[in-house]
C-alpha cells in the first residue's frame, strides 16, 4: 500500500502517522521527491483501513498495490479449482452446460424442459423458484412449491439442480439443492453470503449489475472465508449506457478472472443480451474466450413464459445451439460433462 | 403500451396476438403505416408481461407509455407525502437533517456525536450497527450491541434514530427503530422490501449503485404495496466511469423524483463524493435543487473511524456547514425541523 | 413515431399539433385510453424533430419506432456489403486481419513489422502517423513523414495500408491511403465524416467511447449519405465503470450490428483491453461472435514503443495468435484473405 | 510515479529497468516487501510513458501520483483565473450568464432573443451557427450566415457572442468571436485544440460525454500549452445508465474542478437534463455548488425550434429564472456581470 502525502503536510502529522503505522506492525519506505512525498507500507496491509488513512490531514491519496482477496486469489492458489456437482465437473478444462426455464411454472413444464435439455447435452438443470422481479405486481415465482417441482425433475432425469436463493431464512429449504445461485441483485447481500459460506453446497455467484471484478471477487471471498470454497462465478452482463440490449456482456471478464482467480467462470448469455436470437453468438464467444460453462434459459413456450420469455430459447433452438457448441468445445480443448 | 410488429409478421400470428390481448380485457388501436405496424393497447397494462410479448414471433419491440408504479406515482397522489418521525417532519416544505457517524463504535462516541450534531441543528441521529462492507476482513459493525447504544443515545438526546437493516431475520431487533434504512446494495433485496412493507416504521430507501429512477420507484412500490407508505428516498450517488470521486451525485434525480413521486427525497453528500471537503458544496446543491433533507456523516475522530473516515465531517466542520445550511434553507423556502 | 400526450393536454393544443403534423404529410392514428392518449404517426418521420415535439405543451413523451439511418440499414439493403481493398475482401464471409504498430516510428520499424505480420497471415498493415493522445506532452506521431513511411512499407510488402485521419485539412495527404481510419474520439466529428463521404477510399469507423450502436450507425450514415458506401465498423471497447481493463469490449455489438446493418464489422481487441495478454482470447471471441475482421497492434519492441506498448503483441506472439486464428476462422466458416 | 514489480520479475530485468529510468534523470526509491516490490520514481515523470512501462516484462502495474497537467493545475497556479470578455468577467467571484438559442435561425430571431435575455440579466449571447447533429438529415445550422447574424445581434445589443467551432478550417471565420466554444463531441479533437491554443480568443471547453475530469483538464492543457490560457470549462452532463434524462449533470465536478484547477467553471443545465422544466433547479444547484457561470438555452418559440426545443426556456421562463438566480448569486457571494 502506498500513501501519497500532501505537499502541505506538517512534519509532526507525518511523524504521528508513521508511528501509528509502525505500531501496527508495518515497516515503511519513505520516498520524498520534489513534487511528491510517498510512504510505501511493507507487510500485511489487509488490516489497514484506506478510508481512515484518507481522513488523515497529512494524506492526499492512498493506493492499494495488492488485492484484498486471499482465498480467491490465484497468486496463493495457482491450480484451477474444479467443482464437482454429482459427477459433473466445472473448471480445469471441464465444461458444464446449465439449462432450463427462467421460472419453474408447473411439474409438466419443468420435467419436459429437463428431459429436452438433457437430451441435447445439458448437464445441469436450472429453474427459478424464488424470483427477484423489478415490479411487485409481476410473477414472484412458485417459491417452496417450485423447489419441490425441481426435485421431481431431478428425480425424473438425474440432473443436478441449480436455483436461486434470495434470503437467509430460506436456507433450510435449499439444503439439498445441488448448486445454490446468488443473483446479481444479491451479490453484495453480505449477510446471505456469510451464511452460504457455512454450507457445503456449491454456490453460483452472479456478478452484480455494476460490480467491478474486484468487488465480485471480494464477494466470493465472503463465502470462502467462512469455509465454503466451492464457488462458481457467473458473468451475466453489466449495466452500461447502451440501450439496444438488456445488459452488456463483459466478455473480457472471462480472461481477466482466469488470470486473477482459480475459481471456475460461467457465462449466462441469456441475461446478458435479453434477446433469444443473440444467445448463440454470445455462447460461442464465451467458449472461445475460455469460459468453463454456460447457463442458458430454455422454455417450452417462450411467448407464454411467466418471466424472461424474450431471452428464452425453445428446446429446438437449444438443441441447434448445442449441435454447434459441442464441436466448438472440442475445438477449444474443453471437455463437456 | 405500444407493440411494434415485425414487417415480416404473418397475418395469423397478428390475429392470434390480438385475440390474446383482447381476451385479457384490453382494447386495441391498430395503426398500419408504410414502414411500421403498431398496436396500441388501451386499458390497464400493468398485468401485461413485456418480456412475453417480446418473445412473440410477430413482435419487433414493445414500449411502455405509463409507469409501472402506482402508489408511489404523483399522478395518482398529487399531494406531497409528509413523513412524521417523532415530530420531525420530512416533505411538503419540511426539511430534516440526519447526522451521525458511519458506524456506532462505543457508547461514549455515539452519545457525544449525537449531542454535538443536535446542538448544531440536526433533527435525527444516524449510526450504523450492521455494516455492509466490501471486504469480509473489514469491521462489520457492532450489530445488536450497536443498536443498543443507539437507543441509549436516543434516550440521552431525544433524537429519533436512523439505522440500516441488512436481513429479514433482524426485523424483530429493529421494531423500535424510528427510521429503518435500506442500503444501496439492498435496494433490490425484494424479500427484505416486502417484509418492511408490513411494518409501520418509516423506511429510508437508498438508491442502488446503478439503479434507474424507475427501478428505484419500483422498489418503493414493493414496500408501499404491502401497506407501508412511509417511504423516504435517499440519493447517494451513482456509479459512473468517473474515478476522481467515490460515486457521482445525481443531483438531477431530485427534481425528477419531485415530478414523478410524492415521496420525500433526501440527499447523502457524504457517500456521494466519499470526500469530506466536498460535503458542503454538495449539501448546498441539494438544498438548491429542492431536496427535503440531508444525511451527513459526522465522526468525532475521522482519522480513526472504523469505516468511511475519509468522508466524515468533524463535529466542528458539521457545525460550520449547518451555519450555512440554515440560512440557505430559509432562502429556498424550506423549514428545518 | 408515437406521441404520448399529457393527461392535462388541452383540446385546442392537440388539434393544433395534429394540424401541423398532417400539414407535413403524415397521417395520424389516434388512440385514447383511460390513462394514456397516443398519436401514432404514419409516413416518413425522418423529417420530424423529436425535440421540437417534446417542447410542445401537450406532449409528454415521444418514441421513435423506426431507425434514423437508411443507407446503413439492413432492412433496406439485406445483402452483406463486401468491401474490397486491393483484393482483400471484408464482409460476406470474407475475413480480414489488419495488423501493425500503434505508431509508425521509423522506416526500419514499419517495414520489418509489415513483413512479419504479412508472413503470419495479416492482409492489411495498420500504423498511426497522426496520433490522438490524451496529453499534449506525449508523442504526437510522425505525421506526414509517417504517412510516407507507410507508403514505403506498402511498396516493400504489397500490403494495403490503414491509418488514422484527424482533420479535414489532412485529406489531400490521405488520397492514396487504402483504408482511412476515423478514431473513437472523432466518431462524431461530423465535419470530418461529411468530407470523407465525398471520397472513394474505404473508411474504417471506430466506435466512440460511449457511443450507442444507434449513434454509431448514424455516423456511418453521415459518410454514406455523401456517397461513400465503403464503410467498415470497428468495435474497440466502450467506457464503463470497470477499471481493471482499459475499456470493456462490447462483444454483443457484433451480432447486434450484423442484424441492424449490412456493413462489415471488425473488432480491435488491442484497444479494448489495453493488455497484450488479453488480445488472444478476445480475438477468438470476436471470431466466434461473427466478426468480419480483426485489427491488432503488433510492435517489434513493445517495451520501447512510443505509444500503447502495453497492448502490443510482439511479432512472435502475433504469429502464435494467427496459428490459432486460422483454424478458428475455418471452424466458424470464414475465409481469410 | 510508482512502479509495482511482478513477483516473478527477474533480477536482471529489474536492473535494466532501473538503469533506463535513472538514465532519463529520475531517482528511484526501492521498497521491497514480502508480497510487493515497488519502485518509486522521484523527479519530473511527465516524460515517462506509462504504457511502455506496462509493456515491460518485470512490471505488474504503474500508478501516477501526480497529475499530467501543469498549466491548468491549481498546485502551480493557486490564484483563480479571471477571464475577461469585453468587460464581463468569469472566475474569481465573478459570475457570468450566457444565454440564447441552441441554433441561430434568422436575424429577427437572434436579435429578439438577445434583447430579451439581456433585459433579464444575461451578459453574453450564445447561438449555434455550426451544429453537430447526430443525424445527417437533421438541420446542420446556418453556418457562415449564422455567424453573420450573431455579429448583427452583438451590434444591436452590445453583448459578446459565444458560438461553437467544429473544424480547424473554420478558424478564420471565428477570428472576431468573443468566446469560441468547443463542443462535447470535439473535446478530444486534438488538432482543433492545438490550433485554438494559438489564438487569443477565450475558449469555452465543454466536457466530453464520457470524459473523466482528468482527461478534460488534459484537453484544457492542449489549448494552454500552445499559449492560450483563457480557457473556461463547461460541465454539460455526462453519459450514464440513467434514461429518464438526456444526460446526468455531474454537479460534483464543480467543487472537484475548483480544487484541481484555477480555470473558471460554467454549468449548462439545458444540455444536462434535456428538459426545460428541469433547468431552474439545476441552475440553482450549480450556483450553490460554486460554479462561475451558467449557459442556458432560450428560444422565442421552443415548439418550433430547429434544434433542442425540448430543453429551451421561453424568454419569459428565463426571466423568471433570473429573478431567482440574482438573489441566489448574492446569497452565495458571487457578483453577476
Amino acid at each position: 500500500m502506498i500513501i501519497i502525502l500532501k505537499q502541505t503536510a506538517k512534519q509532526e502529522d507525518i511523524a504521528a502517522l508513521r508511528g501509528a503505522l509502525e505500531g501496527s506492525g508495518l515497516s515503511i519506505h519513505d520516498s520524498k521527491g520534489t513534487e511528491t512525498h510517498i510512504l510505501g507500507l511493507i507487510g500485511d496491509t489487509s488490516c489497514v483501513d484506506v478510508n481512515a488513512l484518507l481522513a488523515n490531514d497529512a494524506v492526499e491519496d492512498v493506493k492499494r498495490v495488492s488485492e484484498g482477496y486471499k482465498k480467491a486469489n490465484r497468486k496463493f492458489h495457482p491450480e484451477d479449482t474444479v467443482v464437482n456437482i454429482g459427477g459433473h465437473k466445472i473448471g480445469g478444462g471441464h465444461f458444464a452446460v446449465i439449462a432450463g426455464p427462467c421460472s419453474v411454472e408447473s411439474e409438466e413444464q419443468i420435467i419436459s424442459v429437463a428431459r429436452d435439455v438433457k437430451e441435447s447435452g445439458a448437464g445441469l438443470l436450472r429453474g427459478g423458484a424464488f424470483k427477484p422481479r423489478t415490479s411487485p405486481y409481476a410473477f414472484q415465482g412458485m417459491r417452496a412449491e417450485g423447489l419441490e417441482l425441481l426435485r421431481k425433475a431431478r428425480e425424473a432425469t438425474g440432473m443436478p439442480i441449480v436455483t436461486e436463493i434470495m434470503n437467509t431464512e430460506h436456507i433450510p429449504m435449499f439444503s439439498d439443492v445441488d448448486v445454490i445461485q446468488v443473483g446479481a441483485r444479491n451479490m453484495q447481500n453480505f449477510e446471505l453470503l456469510k451464511e452460504l459460506g457455512k454450507l457445503k453446497n456449491p454456490i453460483l455467484l452472479k456478478r452484480g449489475l455494476s460490480a467491478t471484478i474486484e468487488e465480485w471477487l471480494m464477494s466470493a471471498e465472503y463465502i470462502m472465508s467462512e469455509g465454503n470454497e466451492n464457488v462458481i462465478l457467473c458473468e451475466r452482463g453489466i449495466r452500461t449506457f447502451e440501450t439496444s440490449m438488456r445488459n452488456t456482456l463483459d466478455i473480457s471478464a472471462v480472461p481477466m478472472l482466469k488470470a486473477k482467480t482459480h475459481l471456475p467462470v460461467v457465462v449466462d448469455p441469456s441475461h446478458a443480451a435479453g434477446l433469444s436470437w443473440m444467445v448463440e453468438p454470445l455462447a460461442m464467444a464465451a467458449i472461445a474466450a475460455g469460459a468453463d460453462g454456460l447457463m442458458i434459459e430454455v422454455h417450452n413456450d417462450p411467448a407464454h413464459a411467466k418471466s424472461d420469455g424474450a431471452q428464452s430459447l425453445t428446446p429446438a433452438a437449444f438443441d441447434a445451439l448445442m449441435k454447434k457448441a459441442v464441436p466448438a468445445l472440442s475445438f477449444f480443448g474443453k471437455t463437456l460433462n
